[in-house]
């Protein structure tokens, strides 16, 4: 059961989550599991069709509004509405509903091995009319602009007429809510109809923005059993397809939706839409499954984590990486949204998450997914250099706290522009990438201009106090203590950041000469600027506290008062929705794991009396009202050898969305929390890292499991690597023979060749 | 003619800022400098009539809003407008207008002795009629509902009819200007007309806020010479008396505008209007301004500063003492807005400008009106102790940094809410107020309660940290700071305002022991409690650089690197209009006066030394991009005996309006400054200081200064103060003999006796 998200219930509490949990997509197109034929009269859903990066621009307003702050943001837009599908039964026409007659049957599936969804009904109409129906839907993974329904009815009592009405809706608005501000407060109406109609069989609704005049169309056709009355209708904002079935065998009908726009298919989004309907022509709805399998087949080959006997564990952290795959974009427009493709929490918007808690998954399972997150970055530079000139820097890259298109979309900067650390964290990545990938090409014609750009803010904002480089007024990860001075999280990655910069300019003129010149020429590199990246990288201030043994997260921050956890009670958590920001940063109280992950990401830094230390300090006063949180705790736990606890917080992570245990799934899912629940797995628990020296293992296993399995890709090899409570079994499942540390040892692993070591 | 503020030139460049200049007042109704008749078609102007306080409520657009957030801000309202006045000369009804036909003569006078403002014209029709027009306004300090309009006519060479339109309009809006954060961006229609007609004499528009529901009625009467023909019109927004005169002879026509509202004048402002224009019945334009005259000279008996040949600083000064009277709200619903009543800027919002820069000027020689001030704190003291609850703290009172009506109306908190010196500035006046008055009567009715609760608001936010109290997480004056630890200048206020809490509690102990027992209880307060004040304020931490011998600002300011001056174009400033907050909070520069500021408020707590050494350095990385800068550093410089520098500052200080040295006049004037014009004088050249001791001087005098001369009260006298380059002169004009101390020595006072001593 562990390859299924299952669903028996209908219940009104959890009907908005499990549209979250039961949403479908592809990276490019996402659909909430909302109901096809609807929900009883003033139950609250929200009714999603999402296409990755398809935004409109919408004005920020401001009490007061100060030089900078930007004027507008982009807003991840609810698309074209091609769920709907209902029905009626018999003569006297009676709307089937789940909250009306008589639900003798319920299933609901996430098929995560198969990659599609389903309901599968046995009802009784309040008249007592007896049916049996099943919704499968899937967004294709092979033909992205595919999201097809298939229902098949039968009758069980009942032979009468059947009426299905499927409708492609373009009067669709966003969702709102006025006092969450992770949730949008305005702004609901952003897309407009501007053709509907139908051409052939097909039924297309066609819809633009506002602001951004970007185009969405939705081309529909049916397919099914029998030959039905067929009636269409067409209004200003929809095409409704009426098809009457006489139920004297069991009937079905497919409704293959085609979803294209303007920003990847050129100007006609219509034309394009039915271009791509004929060439699935003749297609079944069973060939898509058999598709979506061989999809799935292939990419569970890197990417499943095995669990044993721990089932619940399982679901999670299979529900997990499933979803991330749904969500990650693969095109230069599109990245990884805070809530991929299953909501509209913070509006569509991506964050640094994508590098910290979601590329690294990629990176170690489908590289080539990896680098696609990579090119979304490069492709938004240009903006991230017009940004750092508007920020008053000279020189550099000052990449967006939250955006779609590139632009900074964060309205309140003590927790949105001032976290300068994305820029490092977006270096970061490419240095991974490049350890990972040791590909030099890559760096030549990406990797290092983002890495010299973003070294050259860090030079920009910081500065030389008493020998050393300090860098002011700028918001770590922690978003409960805004602009302070010397955040080590901030300091420790720009330097890694500087020190990568040096080594790429290095690399490079190893690697191609020429090229090296033409692009120190083209960025205007000088020798004497990289010496000064070298210099601020070898000063790096790291602030050091000697009394408790920890790295400060700033140069005040241990000298505030700490937060009162006794007298807080508990539904004053999180923090943010209950006290001023004001009040919360004068405490020492963080919301999530900042000095701890940068001991994590960048553990060479410090001694392992240092990070042990830091870890239990910052433990106790970390609330995670961050979903960004427990998943690093998990990590550093196992690190520091603190196995319950790295446990514990493992377990709070890989449920997080399936428990709805932040009380706002219904949003979105939580995509950094679902990367961070591998991370924890792999990072944590089997002590996985990657550093110019190589791979290395230095695993553990949690006392409650007999065996943890996972496999992942490095430099062309496909790794399988096996713990149970006494052994680690390597193995080598494709490629070259590579040396790979193992706690302090280094092994070899020869191809189909497994290694066997004792477990530490 | 340093009596009068006068124009002679119709400029289109400088009409917005006259507007300003020539505003006219009484504290209760203010109305900008506009032209009765209008302006050419196109001309920009800012129409507007404003009753303190009167406002509407109005939502705050936040593109995230956190936790305590306020959610609407109050918003003076721009009023009905019952200024214009159109003309209309000949059978051909050519409309008067200063921007058609020839002016040949102009004159415009603001009569600081008086109380009125005149226009003077000689005028040439386009068909060349000639005529003279006097208009005289005034608003009354003896009936503070009344605004009176008087126009006189003579025909040059020409006798026809000359047709008047006098209109009262309701439908007028606030102005808005979008990328000025110092100026309303929205919200423009706050009043909507309720009422409209006309009852015997009498044409009155009422109209009502959108969500205040607050009304204002403007009730209004002409009076005038000879028997003109009459005509009346309504509409829905305004009324329209039309008088149709024959200049055979000159002619004149007084227009009685009497304002009311619901705020001060109960529930029926038409009635209440008209009643009060009942009582003004039978006087003349002639018997207003006798009786402005006689209150203009008791005002200016304690208020006037002289200061011999230097007659452009004259002006200036008299100007500025003038535009303060015009500006002191005298009820409890009101107070002084940063502009006055002579303009919309900062949304005519009360803020800390009252008790640092304008309170001093009345208490020394108003103290009823400063009174008047501490009374209106005192009416919204219930509303600052629930906004402290909202922020989180337990007990005490937390003042809205901007405010009409007692409610936060701060929307960007770095430089708003968290300037929590506010609360510490309104108990200095109270403890000023004190000092001055030796009112113990107040003291325990109204100053106890504010000195106890914002006492309280210290300990709730500040804590021990090795020994010293420590306050975090707040913004000093300077804006280009925000949110730091220890701020010198809040720490030092926070002690002061301890300190005062526990001698008041120890005052009224001794004054009066059963109504202190009484207050105690009611307040809640123990001697524990008190005891807790006092530890606090023994063990404040004031930051102390032992390097530089200057007190930090912060805890980390000196640790910046200095913004870049030498690179900085002079048309980027104000740094504010030109760089990110961020940026500007990165680096030492300061907007305005704070340590400095700190250093003048309380002065014992260093020695001269540091005060000079503080002075010294801050002066340095100060940019005054506020207009509450320079006066401070002008008396600052007089305490460390910079006099050149000292005279400069107080120059730029002295006309900043008058000379729109800001660029922002138009937008009403800067009353801070007005008031730091007086207290440059008095306790910058002066060098008076009010303390526990009591009155003390150390006057110094301007180098290219004569003579200067200035009057002040001080519990029930009248001190005469006079200082030439050799000489002071002290004299005592009302009241009991004193002793005062002048330098170092001890003088006494004696009634109608002058004291000379030689100048240091």
């Amino acid at each position: 059961m562990t390859w299924r998200i299952s669903n028996h219930a209908i219940s009104v509490e959890t009907l908005l989550n499990l549209e979250s949990i039961f949403a479908l997509g592809n990276g490019y197109l996402g659909v909430r599991g909302n109901f096809e034929e609807g929900y009883a009269e003033g139950m609250d859903s929200i009714r999603g069709t999402y296409l990755n990066a398809f935004h409109d621009v919408i004005n920020i307003p401001y009490g007061e509004k100060l030089f900078a702050f930007p004027s507008t943001q982009q807003k991840l837009v609810n698309g074209i509405d091609s769920q709907s599908i209902r029905l009626f039964i018999g003569e006297e026409e009676e709307p089937f509903s789940l909250f009306d007659g008589k639900v003798l049957s319920y299933e609901r599936h996430l098929h995560l091995d198969k990659g599609y969804a389903e309901r599968e009904i046995h009802w009784q109409s309040p008249s007592g009319h007896e049916i049996k129906i099943s919704f499968r839907r899937l967004i294709s993974f092979e033909y992205r602009e595919l999201f097809a329904i298939d229902i098949f009815i039968e009758g069980i009592n009942f032979t009468g007429p059947v009426k299905i009405v499927s409708t492609v809706n373009g009067n669709v608005r966003n969702y709102t809510a006025v006092n969450d501000p992770r949730v949008a407060s305005g702004h609901a109406q952003l897309l407009s109809v501007k053709e509907c109609g139908t051409r052939e069989e097909y039924g297309y609704v066609m819809s633009e923005t506002t602001e951004s005049s970007l185009q969405m169309a939705c081309v529909t056709r049916h397919e099914y059993s029998g030959s039905p009355q067929v009636q269409v209708d067409c209004n200003a904002t929809k095409v409704e397809h009426t098809y009457i079935f006489s139920l004297e065998e069991p009937m079905h009908l497919t409704k293959w939706n085609i979803y294209t726009d303007t920003l990847r298919h050129g100007e006609h989004p219509i034309d394009q839409g039915i271009e791509l309907q004929e060439r699935l022509k003749g297609k079944k709805f069973e060939d898509l499954l058999i598709l979506q399998k061989d999809y799935m087949d292939q990419f569970w080959k890197s990417s499943d984590i095995i669990i044993e006997n721990d089932t619940s564990i399982q679901e999670g952290i299979r529900f997990n990486v499933y979803q991330l795959l749904q969500s990650a974009g693969r095109d230069s427009f599109s990245n990884i949204s805070a809530k991929g493709l299953s909501g509209e929490g913070y509006e569509g918007h991506y964050f640094w998450d994508t590098e910290i808690y979601l590329f690294p998954v990629f990176l170690m399972t489908h590289p080539d997914m990896a680098k696609q997150l990579l090119l979304y970055r490069y492709s938004t530079l240009e903006q991230a250099k017009d940004r750092a000139r508007e920020m008053g820097h000279a020189k550099g890259a000052l990449f967006p706290w939250r955006t779609i298109s590139g632009t900074e979309c964060s309205s309140f900067f003590p927790s949105g522009t001032a976290q300068y650390h994305i820029s490092a964290d977006i270096a970061y990545s490419y240095i991974q990438y490049y350890l990972a990938e040791d590909d030099r090409n890559f760096l030549l014609q990406y990797g290092a201009e983002v890495l010299f750009e973003t070294a050259r803010l860090w030079i920009e904002i910081g500065h030389d106090y008493k020998g050393g480089f300090h860098i002011d007024e700028v918001t770590g990860p922690d978003e409960y203590t805004c602009c302070v001075n010397n955040n080590y999280y901030t300091n420790v990655m720009a330097q890694n950041n500087l020190k990568w910069a040096v080594k790429s300019y290095e690399i490079l003129k190893a690697y191609d000469q020429s090229s090296w010149a033409e692009l120190c020429n083209r960025l205007e590199v000088s020798p004497d600027e990289v010496e000064s990246w070298n210099q601020a990288s070898i000063t790096m201030y790291l602030p050091f506290d000697e009394e408790l043994g920890v790295n400060p997260q700033d140069d005040t921050f241990l000298r505030k008062k700490v937060w009162d956890f006794e007298n807080t009670p508990k539904d004053k958590y999180p923090l943010l929705l209950n006290y001023h920001p004001l009040t919360i940063y004068r405490y020492q109280v963080c919301k999530q794991a900042d000095t701890v992950l940068a001991h994590f990401l960048i553990e060479d830094a410090q001694d392992m009396e240092t990070i042990q230390h830091s870890y239990d300090y910052y433990e106790g006063i970390t609330t995670h009202d961050s979903s960004l949180s427990t998943c690093i705790f998990s990590i550093m736990a196992s690190k520091v050898g603190y196995m319950d606890k790295a446990y514990e917080y493992f377990t709070e992570t890989a449920r997080l969305d399936l428990d709805n245990t932040h009380g706002n799934t219904k949003d979105g899912l939580h995509l950094a929390n679902m990367g961070g629940t591998w991370m924890a797995i792999v990072y944590g628990f089997a002590g996985l890292r990657l550093k110019e020296s190589g791979l290395s293992l230095a695993p553990s296993i949690p006392t409650s499991w007999e065996r943890y399995a996972f496999r992942i890709r490095y430099r062309g090899r496909l790794i399988q690597v096996q713990i149970n409570n006494e052994r680690i079994q390597l193995g080598l499942l494709e490629g070259k023979e590579l040396t790979v540390q193992l706690y302090e040892e280094h092994v070899i692993l020869k191809l189909n060749d497994t290694i066997n070591k004792s477990l530490k």
